[in-house]
This record gives structure tokens, C-alpha cells and sequence, in this order.
């Protein structure tokens, strides 16, 4: 068992006040944000959702990775993105769903066995299986 | 609505390979990761389960500076930090909880009020909203 720990300090109301986030476990960045760059241009700015996708879009490949490896399959090179939607819903707001997209050079691979695994990757990931609050999407295709 | 993407490129199986993770809207940063030091020391090394967190604490963050600024108490400093862990469930890996911790200086808020909304915080803010695969804990505290 491994525990990750980040902390943000934030300073301010939200429309006007800035964040510092920092990777305190590994130590290996550190982040400002803020509201007006989350819900609108990024202008340089990273923010929660990129932040949920960057997280999904690594943990993804590591499953389908190991899925492939257990099948027979070792790959040579998975690139997956996360495009994580954020807006408002009810009277707040909402991360209103995630798509991953996924290209894989997978030697060996049918396309059955490739789209079989693919999906399971999705369902089983550690953060897909967190993220159950929004909806997840897979485009997934031989690279 | 916005739209985040984070893209990460791995290579290998899972026990050797390693990735890199960019941080595509912002171009805020890139990383490497790996399964080792995910499952074991991270070692300089970011993952998804720092990610995170990041990403949990700064929405937070975020959550309770609205919410406190709504009630008449305008924050001065929101510190969060999330700790998330992991480690094997059944035949995987799951992300087995997150803890955050919250300290704040909110001039004028009484603890009943404070409490109250470090709590509905922790409930509506969207990272909070997206994880309901996992447990939340929550210790907030005037700064």
C-alpha cells in the first residue's frame, strides 16, 4: 500500500484568489491555478480536470499495458489521452464526462483481442474504477 | 464548458516501461512515470495517485473559497492537502481511499459555520463529485 499526498494552498475568494499546488509526495512539480483559468482559457494555467486527466490518461496505459503483457502481447508503445469536460450543471458545476483515446502498436494483437482489452483497461484501471461520479468514453484503435 | 487534455505516452510492458505525461491544454508540464514508483517508492517520480490528489485539493480548495465567500466570510488562506491511497483489492489495484485535510484562516466565520461548510465542500466540489468509487475523509480546522 502507497499513499500520494499534493497540497494546494489557496488565497482568496474564487473568482479573484490563486492556488499553489505542489506534488509533495514526489516532489517533482508544482502548479499554480486559478478559477478564471479553469473555467475559461487555460492562458498557461493547469487546472483540476487537467489535472483528473493527466491521472487517467496514465493510469490507462499502465492497465492496458499489464493486459496486454498477461495476454501474450507485450506492446511496444500505448499514447493515450484524456479529454476531461468540465461545466456547469444544477447550480454548480460538474465534470460532465471523459474521453479517452487510445492508439497502441500491440506486435501479435488481433483487432478482437486489441478491442477486448482495451475495454477491460477502461473498466479495471484504478482511477477509472475512483471516477465513477462521470462518464467515461474509449476510442481505441491500433496505432 | 472547458475541455482539459493530458496525454501520456508509455512504452514497454508494465514492470519495465516507463511514460511521459504532458499536460496538453496548459502546456503547464510534463513527467515521467512508472509502475515501480507508483507501486513502491516514488522516487522523484509523480502518479496517478499524486495526481490526484492534486487535483482533489486544488477543487477543494477551490469549493470552499466559494462556498465561505458565499456565507460572508471571504477566505484569507485555504490550505488542503489530500493524501490518496493504493494498493491490491481482490486480483488488482484500487485507490483504497483519500484523506484531506484542511486548514483555514477565515476571519469571522464561527466554527459551527466553518464546519458546515468545510463539509458541503468536501460533498459538491466536482473532483469530490467524479470520485464516488472511493471513500472521502474529511479534517478541516481554523488555521
Amino acid at each position: 500500500m502507497t499513499d500520494r499526498t499534493a497540497t494546494t494552498t489557496w488565497t482568496g475568494d474564487l473568482a479573484t484568489g490563486t492556488g499553489t499546488v505542489t506534488l509533495d509526495t514526489s516532489k517533482a512539480g508544482g502548479f499554480t491555478v486559478s478559477w478564471p483559468s479553469r473555467a475559461a482559457e487555460a492562458n498557461g494555467l493547469t487546472s483540476p480536470e487537467e489535472l483528473i486527466a493527466a491521472a487517467h490518461s496514465s493510469c490507462y496505459s499502465m492497465q492496458f499495458s499489464a493486459l496486454l503483457t498477461d495476454a501474450g502481447f507485450p506492446p511496444e508503445r500505448i499514447e493515450t489521452s484524456a479529454r476531461v469536460s468540465f461545466g456547469p450543471a444544477g447550480d454548480g458545476f460538474a465534470i460532465s464526462g471523459i474521453a479517452l483515446t487510445v492508439r497502441a502498436a500491440v506486435p501479435g494483437a488481433d483487432t478482437q483481442v486489441f478491442a477486448r482489452l482495451a475495454e477491460q483497461a477502461k473498466q479495471v484501471c484504478p482511477v477509472s474504477a475512483a471516477l465513477t461520479g462521470t462518464g467515461i468514453t474509449l476510442d481505441a484503435a491500433p496505432a
